[in-house]
């Protein structure tokens, strides 16, 4: 018998069956009683001062129940920076800005009452990319942030800036050096359940959201401090998470909809859900950033890397959200992909009057390694090392500690490369057909937690009771990633039960305990490190009680317990773990068991001005490879095979880790050839699936080889690490190294269209 | 400054705005996707063989979803004594009973569908009274009980007798002795919100009740037995608790309904609702049980009790419920109201082909208090004793163990019955005008919790949060008692928050700690004992990091914690309990509170057999008295005033406590004067508020004098003991005794309906 017989098992995740059969409740099936429809007026301008709103007509219409406008609410401001408004009283600045709301009894009548409402707007002038905003004499978006400093050159009051070592030093030691700028575009989560909330108030002013969050305490905070806006100081929000249909990140922040479902319901006295459509999640949803890296980085003689310097220009859009501090992440890779001495890194962040954005997986990370890892092959190329032992050369090592002073303890990313290499035939030799070519590129990422929060934990509780059944509440949020499964492997091989008897409870923040929330690839980390702790306590118990009943039973033996059963290791006795709670149970004096954990990982909240520190308990890497064949006719790009080897410490589920690696690669592979949102003066103009193409099973139509290699971290629950976002983190230089391999035409700004492959082997005079 | 601030005082029930204006949902509100509206096809025959159940037509009916009968369905047995079945298949023991049911898309069309079922009976020669239940040769309603032991003469198995003292020595002590048969009939306990629940599977098999229940934890095991009985064994269940429109004992059984809910949600695969209309709570819930009380009792020449010998003749109808339980309450007025050395009690109980009863508030308390208290009053006469020195004389006193072995700790019965006398204008003798008279009646019931169970505990486990905010997990249930608003103080004196900082989670075996049921008055006293217990090491653990944190403001000082305030007792220091627990959250190694208690009262569960246990940590006491006017020529008997006194230690809050206490009242004349169910054969002949009559504001317009005499509980919490069931006790007998002091008849069946009066009145020549 091993000791954890469920954990790295394939053990089927428990919330698979309902959303299997259409039995999980999303926000979509949710309704309370009496429930109202709530519905948004969005602006037609992306700069522009609101003259006046009449919305006589909307509430004229039968069965509107509430129209509201940010002249007859209170001020409810929101977001990371505070710049934001549930409703825009002054001036619109950016499309989609929210002008005015109602809640209606259905949400036809709820659509048409929006469309009785008349704004008048006077337009101003706009700026839409970030060096137009930056410019001398452009106009504010912004005229002040939200503490009253003001905001010169639509620069957002958030600073990221990094040096180590000896630039001057490192410039000195290179040998060769390389230069380039590459980009990412405004890209969506893309998430298959759209956004949507119910708001319900009670008498006393408490608010209860069910809400499509990864954030769920954050959330609650962001509400109880609206509702002091709302002149309801003290009082409290509750969030309770249904189902989620795919966060990607998306659910980090609090949104301008849930602001507005809590003022409709308050001014309606009844519950109001506001369900975006899918025009409304593309359109009226914040994607993720666009971001230009600026990349250089030198190697000496001997191919080792003596400096990099990296600069990020980001484009946030109208308004700040926590997907503009990705550059917190960002000096990941810029200082700790690859050892590298001396390095710098700067972020401009800026506002501009396109839509404003968010977070998504990898925050940040996918953008920066793009450029490193694209630089890389041309570093190899310009110097005549090979690509391959140009990375092995400045291979991570377990036991550094980074510029940026990560503490990198386990780290399988030479074997990673190896693997990944191998797996795509690579060959130091061009291919013959020059059509055809292979890349590579790594990845490191936080893979223990990720403190971007004056506190990185994650509360757990464990209750058994008469039955033997083991009620797990966790603060963390299944978002489809497998969370459950992970917790409930955990906890079936931390206290014994089997995966029958562990229930998970639903997400609210009444009932569970506190977490920071669902980001950072730290779900399954947090969790299953809180839930060892409380079941260790729990069988602490367990076995006290057993002794004390049973003591000439148990009296010379060791307990243990497994699959649900106590027993003495030598065979002399045995009981079932719900006879064992009865029998604690009904006696006098008797109790029931329960345990708590607070789990917070032993990491540093970096100073973002320095760029140091230690964010994560441990870190993930990996490298993904790629073959390819591109059309030089009509410049597409045939994914032949790609392999994915990651360093993940101990898998806890095959299964569940695949699905995980395989949909980040998916999402990589859409973000290096496929995705991108275009936008006119801040209009976006694809706001569907029809005109957003992300891949699907034809696109993905070729073999991948997954792998990892087996590291076992010290701080990792059963030794893994956290998996959530490093699938997509390197899939596009790698894509792109290969791409260059095949045709020798190296495309910077992503997506690699056919139009761009085709215009660059134009212009390389290849075509 | 007092230290329990909120204790006491008339805080507003924290349930009661929600429920005023309509926002709290009871199960008629509630609805899940997806689902459907079961309806169930109950006997038409009091005692039939069922020969052929024809559902094709139902079947066949567009939008049934499913049709279940006990033939095409596992068999599930359930009840108190497992001798009732979800579903009847060999024969019907009652009308009610279940034949079969249905699932479709809306209720006209479940009800059309149940219309067309077609059952085929033969019936069977059926029992309505005792008497005939129990005579030789009478037809056997169940021919074994659930062991598989023969039911002889229609007994039920189970036994409750008390021998105690030398009654041979109390028979010869006695100078007076009186001897009667006293009789309470059926009564509705006339919940405003009638039955209901919703049953949901989840795939793996596990199902959630939303359940209108007394007893979620007892129903979870009940459920449980029901999935192990349909195959599913080891699956678990959930119940969730929504708001209850009154309980009154109807929710201390799990019932057909949710069984076939279950069975019909698990056929269908879609979440079922069922909600019984006026006329089904009538007809097709258990009342309230019939009772013949016979009592004999002696005084000798002291007017000093020598001997009481009680028997009680209990119709249970066809089916055993925990309402059969009732003697195991009966016990305390039978062997310990009053002092009274030697004690018989004996109780049969009889199955017949009448409605199968259960419980209701009381609990047995009320059918005996009246015989005894009647029976006091006639003692009274025939002795020419005064009826208040009589009972001063018998007094029950503080720190006495009564034949039953309850241990009497605090009792202030002298002065409950001194006060309620004075507060009807008591007189030695008879009014001058012989249509008015007054009466008295006494009371003790269990206030410390009541043991019929292996555990009596109630867990509750607290979290504070970021914002100093309370939540309350607590297996108890809420029904309208005001258990919320008595929790609420306790929390707030306990933990030293104010009552808007305390958020009381919603019932939910899940996520709440096991409490063995809301019942026996035992609400409030084992949740706030709980509550100390959990807030005290809440509060040890706050003033443990508050030292850590800030040792040197805090090193010298006393800490105390009120109105969510930390402070230094010498008033140097103080910090807002929201700011303390962010300050203890968010640093290194920070983490956030919660407590758990498991509170079990220090009592016994008795030995039915004997009679004898310590079956409460207290006891509280009272007495009632009315001012009644006869009109002789119609039999009308008007109240012109009452007083209610008791002891029940100290007044958690005086707004709930008067709640309970009136409504127990009006509850106690409805049962008196008013209420009845009317049978045929076993028929209910009036299943309507029209028909059966409970009071209303006209019938309750008198004064009543309400008031509590000031003892303090050791045990209770804050002092308190029970009070949920008191108030309707011996309001029977006063209102009799009363009457009989009036016009010089005594009425011994309940209700003292006017027929009754005018045929006594003849009987005595007095018309």
């Amino acid at each position: 018998m091993t000791s954890e017989p469920w954990v790295g098992q394939p053990l089927p995740r428990p919330d698979g069956p309902a959303k299997a059969t259409g039995r999980a409740h999303y926000i979509h099936d949710l309704t309370r009683p009496g429930m109202l429809y709530g519905k948004i007026k969005f602006s037609e301008h992306a700069h522009a001062r609101i003259i006046r709103i009449d919305t006589s007509k909307a509430e004229a219409l039968p069965g509107v129940r509430a129209v509201i406008t940010g002249f007859n609410t209170p001020e409810i401001r929101f977001g990371f920076l505070r710049d934001n408004f549930a409703l825009k009283a002054d001036k619109v600045r950016q499309f989609r800005d929210e002008i005015a709301a109602v809640a209606a009894i259905d949400p036809d009548i709820a659509a048409e009452a929006i469309s009785l409402i008349e704004v008048e707007y006077e337009p101003l002038p706009a700026v839409f990319d970030t060096d137009a905003a930056m410019a001398e004499g452009a106009i504010l978006i912004h005229d002040k942030d939200a503490r009253g400093r003001p905001v010169a050159n639509n620069r957002m009051p958030l600073e990221y800036h990094h040096r180590s070592g000896d630039l001057e030093a490192g410039h000195r030691d290179a040998k060769w050096v390389h230069e380039a700028t590459y980009s990412t575009p405004l890209i969506q989560q893309s998430c298959l359940g759209t956004a949507g909330c119910i708001a319900e108030f009670d008498p006393s002013g408490n608010v209860t959201l069910w809400a499509k969050t990864q954030i769920p305490f954050l959330a609650q905070k962001d509400f109880n401090r609206a509702l002091k806006d709302m002149g309801l100081k003290g009082r409290n929000s509750r969030v309770i998470v249904p189902a989620l249909g795919g966060a990607f990140g998306s659910g980090l922040d609090t949104h301008a909809y849930e602001y507005i479902s809590i003022l409709l319901a308050y001014t309606a006295g009844r519950p109001v859900k506001i369900l975006y459509d899918r025009e409304e999640e593309f359109a009226c949803l914040s994607p993720r950033q666009s971001a230009t890296t600026h990349v250089r980085q030198g190697i000496d003689s001997n191919g080792r890397l003596t400096f990099r310097e990296v600069h990020v220009l980001q484009d946030n859009g109208a308004y700040g959200s926590w997907g503009a501090t990705f550059p917190s992440v960002m000096l990941l890779p810029a200082t700790s992909l690859y050892r590298v001495p001396n390095v710098r890194f700067d972020a401009d962040l800026i506002y501009t009057n396109n839509t404003y954005c968010q977070a998504m997986r990898g925050y940040g990370n996918p953008e920066v390694t793009w450029a490193i890892e694209s630089s890389i092959d041309e570093l190899a190329e310009i110097s005549g090392l090979d690509r391959l032992e140009l990375r092995r050369i400045n291979c991570n090592v377990p036991n550094e500690v980074s510029p940026m002073g990560l503490n990198i303890t386990s780290c399988g990313l030479r074997e990673c490369i190896d693997r990944a290499a191998l797996n795509v035939g690579w060959t130091d030799k061009k291919a013959p057909n020059i059509k055809r070519g292979v890349g590579i590129a790594s990845l490191i990422h936080v893979g223990g937690s990720g403190r971007i929060y004056r506190s990185d934990a994650s509360g757990l509780t464990l209750k058994l009771d008469d039955f033997g059944n083991i009620y797990v509440a966790s603060g963390g949020v299944e978002m489809g990633q497998g969370l459950h499964a992970a917790l409930t492997a955990s906890v079936c091989d931390s206290v014994g039960v089997r995966p029958e008897q562990v229930h998970i409870v639903q997400t609210d923040t009444s009932t569970c305990p506190w977490d920071v929330g669902t980001h950072a690839s730290r779900g399954a980390f947090v969790a299953c490190n809180a839930a060892i702790e409380a079941a260790a306590k729990l069988r602490e118990q367990i076995f006290a009680h057993t002794r004390e009943l049973f003591p000439e039973d148990t009296a010379d033996g060791e307990l243990e317990l497994r699959d649900g059963v106590v027993f003495v290791v030598d065979g002399t006795w045995k009981m079932d773990l719900a006879r064992l709670a009865r029998a604690i149970h009904f006696r006098a004096g008797g109790t029931m068991l329960n345990s708590a954990a607070f789990y917070d990982p032993p990491t540093d909240l970096p100073d973002w001005n320095k760029g140091i520190g230690n964010m994560s308990a441990t870190y993930a890497f990996g490298a993904q490879s790629a073959e390819v064949e591109v059309d030089t006719d009509t410049g597409d790009i045939k994914i032949i095979r790609m392999a994915s080897i990651y360093d993940v410490g101990r898998v806890l589920n095959p299964v569940t880790l695949a699905g995980q690696c395989y949909g980040g690669l998916a999402q990589g592979v859409g973000y290096t050839l496929y995705e991108e949102i275009r936008t006119d003066k801040g209009r976006m103009l694809n706001p569907s699936f029809t005109d957003y193409k992300i891949p699907t099973i034809h696109e993905m139509d070729f073999p991948v080889v997954l792998a990892f290699v087996g590291t076992k971290d010290d701080f990792g629950p059963h030794g893994a690490k956290g998996v959530g976002e490093p699938g997509l983190v390197p899939t596009a230089p790698a894509i792109a190294n290969a791409v260059y391999d095949a045709i020798g035409v190296r495309i910077r700004d992503l997506p690699i269209t056919p139009e761009k492959v085709i215009a660059a082997l134009r212009e390389a005079g290849r075509d």
